[in-house]
């Protein structure tokens, strides 16, 4: 990895994409003296609304991915789902795009992340890869009977386009309620809790970690991170070691979130990655000095990254659809700080905010 | 003073002024999912690239000023100098401005704001009116002889449009150099140390103060600020009663600066006040959970107040002009926290920036 001059402020970041992420990496940008111009889809969107320059189109608009570019002297994404093609238009144009399209593409097919991962030495649940309905009952078989997870190989988040298989007479409607679309097949994984442990690769190569969250998730949606964990000194390193092969692995750039199954025997398995900055990271706010959204902004303009130790345990709670109207209790409690997103419908599952509980020193 | 209804995330707040205070305001009130609109004189003002409705007009545009408050649900501003008949203005169409043009009046003639300190019970240097050269004679005799200080009444800052007056012969010569304005001479303080304390008056009357600051200055501009003031919890109570007769004096709402002479005989002098956040609470950000713009947020959008206690110790410098040419070697280092304005020129003396050394816990 080659070194390279750091940007300097007054120079412009921008970012594809127009939701809270970009919003709040939009404030990290802005505290280092940087613009931000946003492209996203979405009129009015989160970020669009406090970035310098606001870009309202699809991520295939030619056009629109010319003017970024010329507005832009670093380009990064918010969002894993943009199209594969929208890194290769810009790369063509001379873009400088961090991550890389390899992480992105990597990480939008199931299958191809797991089989990534499992080569560069980070373990997962086993998994096989499902073409057709009638697939699923030898992959069921494969991996020891059910429960399985039905997942789509590309898209889907927060619980979307998944579904449970207990026994093989389920393949078929599993199958069709994930879409029928090309999947992959998950062992259950037997795991005590879910941690996650965010990550940072600068452009010189050097990597750190924030201290490992616990999460708990509902119906496939993160509902609140405790950081750093009860008892992460014992799997910080561990978990570090998992989260360098990957970011290794993908010659990454900024920050990235790998999520993990702690076993009953100690051993970690990734459930996911994403190239972004991670909803299990929101704590790091009011927990450090440093947050994961001024991390990925320094790694993104090869500045020097931050630091990552954690000055108070916070546990981070998601404010979903109508539980932002929660707002005027929160504001009320000196420990309780309040990040809403400026989005206008508080639709059920919908993120609209978080509230980090700042719980005092480190446990 | 009227309890009234919080207002809710989605509103927008308008800001006049167009500087670094405004866009540190911006993304304060982005943070809890409002909206901003600014109106700054300034084309691409720092704030207004950030803000989500940038008016760019003199504060006199009777068509923009209509525009501003047709946007916002609440105006404050960010730069004590605009004029008092913008808000009278705005007064007339019935927008609801905080803090209010009483405030402001008062704290634009440094005669008035004195006469109004001694009123209230908030003590400060002597001083006479000057209207004339041939008034500073006399007026030095009443003070007790020379040094003394000649400030314009009005406009002057970061000290432009001040001159020391040091015996009658010089009189002419200083009057002239302030421009031959309408002025007030005023005595020496024989202080030990500057201090400053940061004030937050609710909507509710609620007033809270963060732990005083010491101050240091260099040609008249603002250096250094070390918060918790070493010792300061021996001038704490004796500033936060001074400082909560200056709000309650003024029916303030919004945050207030007050710097402070501290006297070798343990007394505390009001040398000036700012009815808006001040540069000697930028420590807040890095010092405290919930900083100085966020409280004048919660304060205008009649929030409750937020906590004010110190987490951490922090040392602010001022980046003046050529000195954020820095920023390489302050991003590299782990508890400096660089804050940058995205201003262009580096005129010497201008605030580029400022960084907080995060100095561990309060001492």
């Amino acid at each position: 990895m080659e070194p390279r001059t750091p940007l300097k402020p007054g120079s412009t970041i921008g970012i594809l994409g127009g939701g809270q992420l970009g919003r709040m990496l939009t404030m990290a940008a802005t505290q280092l003296g940087f613009d931000v111009a946003v492209l996203s889809p979405r009129d009015w969107a989160p970020d669009a609304r406090v970035a310098a320059h606001a870009i309202h189109a699809r991520y295939d608009d030619a056009a629109a991915l010319k003017r970024l570019h010329e507005l832009s002297d670093v380009i990064t994404f918010e969002f894993e789902n943009v199209p594969a093609r929208t890194l290769e238009v810009l790369a063509e144009l001379g873009a400088d795009v961090a991550p890389g399209p390899r992480a992105l593409a990597c990480t939008q097919d199931r299958v191809d992340e797991k089989r990534f991962l499992n080569d560069c030495g980070a373990p997962t649940v086993d998994f096989v890869a499902i073409h057709d309905a009638s697939d699923i009952g030898p992959a069921l078989g494969a991996l020891g009977g059910g429960p399985a997870l039905l997942k789509t190989r590309r898209e889907g988040y927060d619980g979307k386009g998944q579904a449970w298989v207990r026994d093989p007479s389920e393949a078929q409607a599993a199958f069709a309620a994930i879409g029928s679309k090309p999947a992959i097949l998950e062992a259950k994984a037997d795991f005590v809790r879910e941690l996650s442990v965010i990550a940072v690769r600068g452009r010189d190569g050097d990597v750190v970690c924030y201290p490992v969250g616990e999460n708990t998730h509902a119906d496939g949606i993160l509902r609140t991170t405790l950081a750093p964990a009860p008892g992460y000194q014992d799997v910080q390193a561990h978990a570090e070691a998992i989260a360098r092969k990957v970011v290794e692995g993908l010659d990454y750039v900024g920050v990235l979130g790998v999520e993990l199954f702690e076993l009953a025997d100690g051993r970690l398995l990734v459930n996911e990655v994403a190239p972004r900055v991670h909803n299990t990271g929101h704590w790091t706010q009011d927990g450090c000095l440093c947050d994961q959204f001024e991390q990925h902004i320094r790694a993104v303009a090869a500045w020097p990254l931050g630091p990552t130790e954690a000055r108070a345990s916070v546990r981070m709670e998601n404010l979903l659809g109508p539980e932002v109207d929660r707002w005027p209790q929160l504001a009320a409690q000196a420990n309780a700080r309040l990040h809403l997103y400026g989005k206008g419908e508080a639709r059920p599952g919908r993120k609209m905010g978080h509230v980090n509980w700042v719980l005092g020193d480190v446990r």
